[in-house]
């Protein structure tokens, strides 16, 4: 059994965005820019947001942090994505979700420009995705795609089975998996909360994604013996033995499942660490295409 | 076993459209107006142009062919477009596929406005659709959906196995099939010529879409007792006793698979017929949400 470990792919991918952010000041351009909105006072959107300007930091990128109370307004929202779809200086850019609720998630998302939906939620990147074309990809999917590049795991002709079919992990990976390029030329399925068999449909899996968002839900008996697994969950669970009195836990009963795995991603280490580094990626091939 | 039986369920559609559309009249609206744009003379193209024109008038729309010969420029056929999306007496358009080389035909849809995109080929269109979110669904997937609702085919809950991956069948027909709507909800496979173990996994299959333009490639072997099977299927193979030389053959082997199905659509006059009256389909709601 080999560890997926997105902690170190995630520095690798860092140092060496960090590398082409150098060569970029070396020639004389201004380093990738990328800006995010944060609504309200969030506790995971805070800290979410915070270590996305801190990897900018880490790279070289600059970084804007935008800031609006929970009762701004939508139009005053979508009057600052025009102006940052306008400005040259900014390549990127992404508003963190969720949104309060009297704001429309999809007014917001689409009124970014897509070249500058660096998060890949605009309907233009998500369907070029699906069609195999150049696009933003969502950060989740584009780190797993990361992770099963730089471990170089086999997927072509492979079943890989996806557990849950939400909007940001389960519908893009199924689409990714399925594309001609490598990784992908999967089999693919796509089971959720209404499958009738789950287990036995896991058990065919050659490569199994979870990301259902169900604490220790895939055991040992739902996965066939070489399998790679790749753990999406991130539940909080209570752990008063923590500072912050929670801990991660996967969608993965990690300890009976890994000895029956070829590879398997851990929670926290594996894709979480991941997601951010796609963010990075996101923008700079943003800053490349602005050709600046 | 019952016959899905297109050619049936289309013409009830129709009737159900030329019904609104005198209503629409009746209230002093003009009727839904459905442009086509058909470059060069490939028989095939002018053959479902024309029926596509034909069908309009059976319903009521107004309809315009607009031909450019196979030499035409992309900036022409773009300036043509950019007067469609502006002309307010189109409700939706279509361009023809496929184009002459030297067109991108991305170039061409991408510059249709999504809101007159009736052939749901615009990558926004794409992208709603997996959201889930209100879009135009292109002809066949929305065909197909249409026949499992008009034959209350459950799907919840069932494992739907789709032979193929195109952009235009099998990745928006696995996207439909598990979102939580109705026909839906089930349980997705999508396998394809790379798949190892093809005919095991297309036997799980309670409902089976084939969709690879192989004939006669589905066998009884490899269907499941009591299986809904869909054939998406229409190769042209010689037949020197047809007027034209040829007929149409499906995917599936019809006489030794209809046995063993609860459902199945013969090709032709199972999807085929469908996929027009999702044309017309479309081209009613593109009118009704322009409000006039």
């Amino acid at each position: 059994m080999q560890l997926i470990d997105g902690k170190l792919i995630s520095e690798q991918i860092k140092a060496e965005i960090a590398q082409q952010v150098k060569q970029m000041t070396a020639e004389g351009k201004r380093p990738p820019h990328l800006a995010a909105i944060l609504v309200g006072h969030d506790g995971g959107s805070e800290t979410y947001v915070a270590n996305k300007v801190r990897s900018c930091a880490q790279v070289g990128f600059q970084s804007t942090l935008i800031r609006y109370e929970a009762d701004v307004t939508e139009a005053e929202l979508l009057g600052r994505i025009a102006e940052l779809n306008a400005d040259d200086d900014v390549d990127g850019f992404i508003v963190q979700l969720p949104l309060p609720k009297h704001i429309d998630d999809q007014h917001i998302i689409q009124a970014i420009d897509p070249s500058k939906d660096v998060d890949g939620f605009h309907p233009v990147n998500i369907g070029k995705m699906m069609l195999g074309l150049p696009c933003f990809v969502s950060a989740t999917p584009a780190g797993i795609m990361q992770l099963l590049r730089r471990y170089d795991i086999k997927t072509s002709g492979k079943h890989c089975v996806i557990i849950g079919r939400s909007n940001i992990v389960g519908k893009p990976m199924s689409m990714l998996m399925i594309q001609k390029t490598l990784p992908g030329d999967a089999t693919v399925t796509v089971c959720h909360s209404r499958t009738s068999n789950l287990p036995e449909i896991v058990r065919q899996g050659d490569i199994v994604i979870a990301a259902i968002g169900s604490p220790e839900f895939v055991t040992a008996d739902m996965v066939k013996e070489g399998a790679v697994v790749i753990d999406v969950g991130t539940t909080r669970v209570p752990d008063p033995a923590s500072p912050r009195g929670w801990r991660l836990k996967g969608d993965v009963k990690f300890d009976e499942v890994a000895p029956k795995c070829s590879y398997i991603s851990p929670v926290p280490g594996g894709v979480g660490p991941m997601t951010i580094v796609s963010l990075l990626t996101n923008t700079l091939q943003a800053a490349t295409q602005r050709n600046r």
